[in-house]
């Protein structure tokens, strides 16, 4: 019985460790991107030793990668993809998310931009291993959009003609704007500005 | 007649030791951001003594100041704003430069990004003082683009219900975006599809 529980429970307590690591360093880097963070001021911020985190990650960058793979790609899913799988016309759902996301963000929070955009600001040019996980997860945003602006077509809320890859990629294209614009002017009456006519465009997909 | 003279000849190297300085590490820090870059690195790359660049750039933050005011200001004039003046409709003059400036741009410069977008995601929640540059050199660049629009409307090329203050943000969000996803994804082929939907919507706003 022991040893067959004692494993399981070290596995339990590898992963919440990972999930504790994972969490802190997204908030750093997210904050003050990942060149500017250390693996010190990470272990800081947690109860853990260095070598605790060295034991997941042996290198800075095995613990990029893993923020990109781990954080980023299920929040992607999480935030931008599933929920506009609940509305009828996915125009509907990505204007809304949108405006729940962005326009009704704190501000403060804002400030510090999209997570996968700063990273692939910051590190595409710099590192391949990094450039080819943030592709992933661009594109598997990119691809869930058109996923759903396909849906849309197929049940008849987007009208024939729209060229769903075009639209998808456009939409991706506006977020990371949106994001990138807020964050420069730190201004959240910009959000309106840019919002309106992204609306007029999204319409302009329905039937 | 001496004394004249050499006042004016060491202003002028003196704004040319600047110029150069500006130039290189315009360059280091388009390709590998702000913090991956050191002051050495630059010193390097020139004909110059430290000495010399410590006594045009204090510290490297001066030396980052004045990549926003002495190189991207001027850089957004000449390419996104003073060209559109040339063209009778300024939605032909805004097309005309994305599919110059970015649309024919070398694959291997466009996986640089912008070098405005770069900063702002780099260094505006990082530093106070790059922030209020960026803000106003990406004011600038919106401010630049409402002035054309208006210009339109007033000379009939621009629907007169067209928003010039929301259009012009829209527009410089996706330039922003553009450059951002192009940088992310790597793959020319994305411009594209970037662009069709970027131009329909510009399309709408003429008359």
């Amino acid at each position: 019985m022991v040893a067959k529980t004692k494993p399981v429970k070290r596995t339990r307590d590898l992963e919440k460790t990972r999930k504790e690591i994972l969490s802190v360093a997204f908030n750093e880097v997210f904050r003050r991107s990942f060149q500017g963070v250390s693996i010190d001021d990470i272990v800081k911020k947690t109860q853990l030793t260095k070598g605790a985190l060295f034991h997941q990650f042996p290198t800075k960058l095995d613990l990029g990668y893993a923020l990109v793979d781990e954080v980023i790609q299920p929040m992607i899913l999480e935030r931008w993809i599933d929920p506009i799988e609940a509305f009828e016309n996915p125009v509907d759902g990505i204007l809304h998310q949108i405006e729940e996301l962005i326009g009704k963000a704190d501000p403060r929070y804002l400030r510090y931009g999209c997570p996968l955009n700063n990273l692939m600001q910051e590190m595409a040019p710099v590192d391949a291993g990094f450039r080819d996980r943030l592709q992933s997860a661009l594109r598997l945003w990119i691809s869930g959009v058109e996923v759903q602006l396909r849906r849309g077509k197929r049940e008849g809320q987007i009208k024939k003609e729209v060229h769903p890859k075009d639209a998808a990629h456009f939409i991706v294209m506006a977020h990371e704007g949106l994001y990138g614009i807020l964050k420069g002017l730190d201004d959240p009456s910009a959000f309106k500005s840019m919002y309106r006519p992204l609306k007029t465009y999204l319409r302009t997909l329905e039937n």
